[in-house]
Order: structure tokens, then C-alpha cells, then sequence
């Protein structure tokens, strides 16, 4: 199910089993999620495809990514599968393509899917947003701005979010949504945005520096004035060993 | 598929999903694992079962649950699915059945599955071991023992681990592993046990009291003797806010 694929042979996929990926991009000081423009109907949908009969639900998932965004070696992490029977519906997409003229494979479409939700935080200037087979438009939408999206796909986007937050209590993450050097305020902003609140500017320098997983580096952010901050840098090693770990180091 | 039916009605169930419950308990100093022993072959499995074409996986999840140890209400988190292609064999529990003379539907036995893993706590003492269709024996295992399981499912328990392990590192653990009373000693067994390493006591006690979710009860162990450790229980409220917040009480 290439981005430019004009049918979908259905028989390579397994039946039942579909995945869809929250990507989460941080730009403007706005938490961004990646979206899907239905070509019919206009309704939006989270980027997401089914599994082949020879890959694993991680390769599919890098797969999806990789057609979406162009990008490979995204942080990429399952975090739950949605089974409600009221998802069990034929997924609008395919009701946008039966509109629209194209017979899709109804046995396959119209059987009961679980999705497997994946997260991944991605560095926004990088990303081609490219649309699918299903969509004419892949855009960037604010998390907040509510938009109604197909299936249980709001639903989706609101775990993930809420499985982010809670990471951010035992885990690093920024490595993947600043750019390689950043400041103190930019790193800040990015928690302040994810957890929906303001932050005491001490408090989160203390607390972050206290982690060990930042390197200050002797330049400051370009085109600033005299008091321009300092930029930073994150120490890979230690940021992986708070990955497996922990923040706090653990017991 | 109850413990005591005779007959698998595979039409129950969609294809390709399967569910395995890593059941964890603790008792006599030891993290334990609830695990089958297969009729023929005598192999190791997971308890787990089949996605029924009217549940949700968590209904599927406590079903299994529910008819493997007799408990309802159970702490129960999905933690990953497995989908190595390697796992698409055969499930060898099926194997069994044929060595034995019953004709499973390898229709359906025989097609790829993905299986959602799921872990559990629970209060060991309380648990009714009752094997399934494809077991003679259900047993608990120290986790450590090594055992030899079916497909994947060491995998799974090792994944299970390190999950429960990160999970310390955040969240409260024992409510669901301890008795209700219990001294700051089998606490810190608990830890221990699960993080297979000692830990300093004064730290130990120090720590866990910072995070303010026990209370100490105005009474000892019984049958101890002068010096018997106070007995704590868990302060619920404050332990369901570090669940969904983190131990340290976010930023």
C-alpha cells in the first residue's frame, strides 16, 4: 500500500489485524500530530496500513512511517491495541472509496479489525508529509484543535498522548522531537506543551540538569542578544540508559 | 474454551490473534509465574487463548484469567504484542492434541498468529490453578527457573520482566502482590525479588516512605518477637494518583 499504489491487494495482508501510528511532531511551540485527509468525505485519520503476511508489526509500522513521512530510524513504540467492538465497522476509508467509484475487496474490509497503536516522535522540519492511497492530504494538526477524526482514531491520539505525559515522568524524550542543539527555554517549552501546563523555570533546569542526560556546550543560540541562552546538547549514552532504566536510576 | 470442554468451536474466534497472560505472583520469597505443563509432550505454556468474535481483548484477557487461577478483578496491563514471524508455526499445544488422537480445525490452528501479551498480579494464596483444554497441570514457576516454554513465551516472561522492572522505577507495585498487612522488610523482599539484586534497607525505607503511599498501622507482626516490624497497608488513594502520575509526582 504504496502512496501511489492504485489498488491494494488485499490477499497480502493478514485479516483482522490493522495498525495505526500517532506521529507526533513539536513545532511553534504546538504538539503536532500527523494526519490524513480522506479524498471523499474529507474526514481526517491517523496514517496507518495492515499487516503484511510476511512482516512483523514493527516492520509495518516503519513501513507506514517510512511512506508518510520519508523518514527511517523514526523512535517508534507500541503502546496499545484498541479492540472495542464498536470499532468493528467497516472503516469509513472504505466507504470514502466505494463512494468515490472504486470496488474495494468488501470481505476483507468489512471483517472486525483490532489496530495496534504505535507512537512515534519525529523532528518536524524533516518530515515530506506524504498522503495515501485513501487520502489526498497529509497534514499537520495541532493535538489540541479536536478535529473529528474516523473510527476510534480521537480516542487513539488521546492514549497516546496520555501514555507521553506519563512517560515523561520515568523516561527522557526530546532526542527525537528538538533538533540536535537546543536551549534551556526550547526544551522547557517542549514539557510545558506535551503536559498542557506552565512550568517553573528553576525547578526545570534543576530538575533536567540533575538527570546528567543534557551536555551544556560552550556556544549560544545564534542572532540572540548578549543574554542569549546557552545551547545544549543530549548525552546519548546516558539518555539510552534512562531509556532502559529510568530517570531517577532507579532502586 | 473453559477448562473442562471437550471441543474447541474455532468459528468463536477471528483468526490470527491469540492472547498470552503472564500471571505473576509472589510467595515465599520468590516471583512466580502461573504456567500449563501440555498433556503429551509434557512442554511448558503460558496460559492464554483466542480473541472471541463478540469481546474486547481485555474481556478476552480476564476471561483467561478468570478460568486459570478462579480471580475476578485482577490487575491486568497489556504490555506488547508479539509478531516474529518465527512464532507463525504451528502452536505445538495443537501438535499435542493431534499426538494424542484429537483432530484439532488446523484451518484455523495452522494460520499465522500475532499474540497480545498481557501481565497480571496477583495475591498468590488466593490463586486456584486450573489447567485448560491443551494442560494436564497448572503450576506456578519461579521466573527465574528457566524453564523451557513453547514458541516464544519465554520471550514473553522476559519482556513481561523488564516491563515490571521499569515499572518500579515510576509506579507503585505490590497492592495487588502483598497481603493486605505487611512489613517494610517483605516490601523490600518484593523489590529485591522482582529486581533480582539487594537494596540498601535505610534507602529502601527512606525512599518508599517519601513517596507517601503507605500507611503505618498502629500494630506489629503477630507471633514476632519484641522488636516484630510494624505493619503497613497501602494508602489507595495516594497509590492510585502515583499510578496514573508517576511516583515522583510529575512535573
Amino acid at each position: 500500500m504504496t502512496a501511489d499504489s492504485h489498488t491494494i491487494n488485499t490477499s497480502d495482508f493478514l485479516d483482522h489485524i490493522s495498525l495505526d501510528c500517532v506521529i507526533f511532531g513539536f513545532h511553534n511551540n504546538e504538539l503536532k500530530v500527523l494526519t490524513l485527509q480522506l479524498k471523499y468525505t474529507r474526514d481526517y485519520a491517523l496514517p496507518g496500513g495492515f499487516l503484511k503476511t510476511n512482516e512483523t508489526l514493527e516492520e509495518a509500522a516503519k513501513r507506514v512511517l517510512q511512506e508518510r513521512t520519508g523518514l527511517d530510524n523514526i523512535f517508534l513504540k507500541q503502546f496499545k491495541v484498541f479492540s472495542d467492538l464498536a470499532r468493528a465497522a467497516t472503516n469509513p476509508a472504505v466507504n470514502d472509496l466505494v463512494a468515490s467509484g472504486i470496488k474495494p475487496d468488501l470481505d476483507f474490509f468489512g471483517k472486525r479489525f483490532i489496530s495496534v497503536g504505535f507512537y512515534a516522535l519525529v523532528e518536524y522540519t524533516k518530515v515530506e508529509p506524504t498522503p495515501d492511497f485513501f487520502s489526498d492530504k497529509c497534514i499537520w494538526k495541532n493535538v489540541n484543535e479536536n478535529e473529528s477524526y474516523i473510527l476510534d482514531h480521537n480516542q487513539i491520539i488521546e492514549k497516546a498522548l496520555d501514555v507521553l505525559r506519563l512517560q515523561l515522568s520515568y523516561q527522557p524524550i526530546g532526542y527525537n522531537l528538538l533538533p540536535e542543539k537546543f536551549t534551556m527555554p526550547e526544551l522547557q517549552k517542549l514539557y510545558e506543551t506535551i503536559l498542557g501546563k506552565e512550568l517553573d523555570r528553576r525547578n526545570f533546569q534543576r530538575k533536567m540538569l540533575s538527570y546528567k542526560i543534557l551536555n551544556k556546550l560552550d556556544e549560544r543560540k545564534r542572532g540572540g542578544a548578549y543574554k542569549a541562552p546557552y545551547l545544549y546538547e543530549f548525552n546519548l549514552e546516558n539518555y539510552q540508559k534512562a531509556l532502559s532504566h529510568g530517570l531517577s536510576g532507579g532502586w
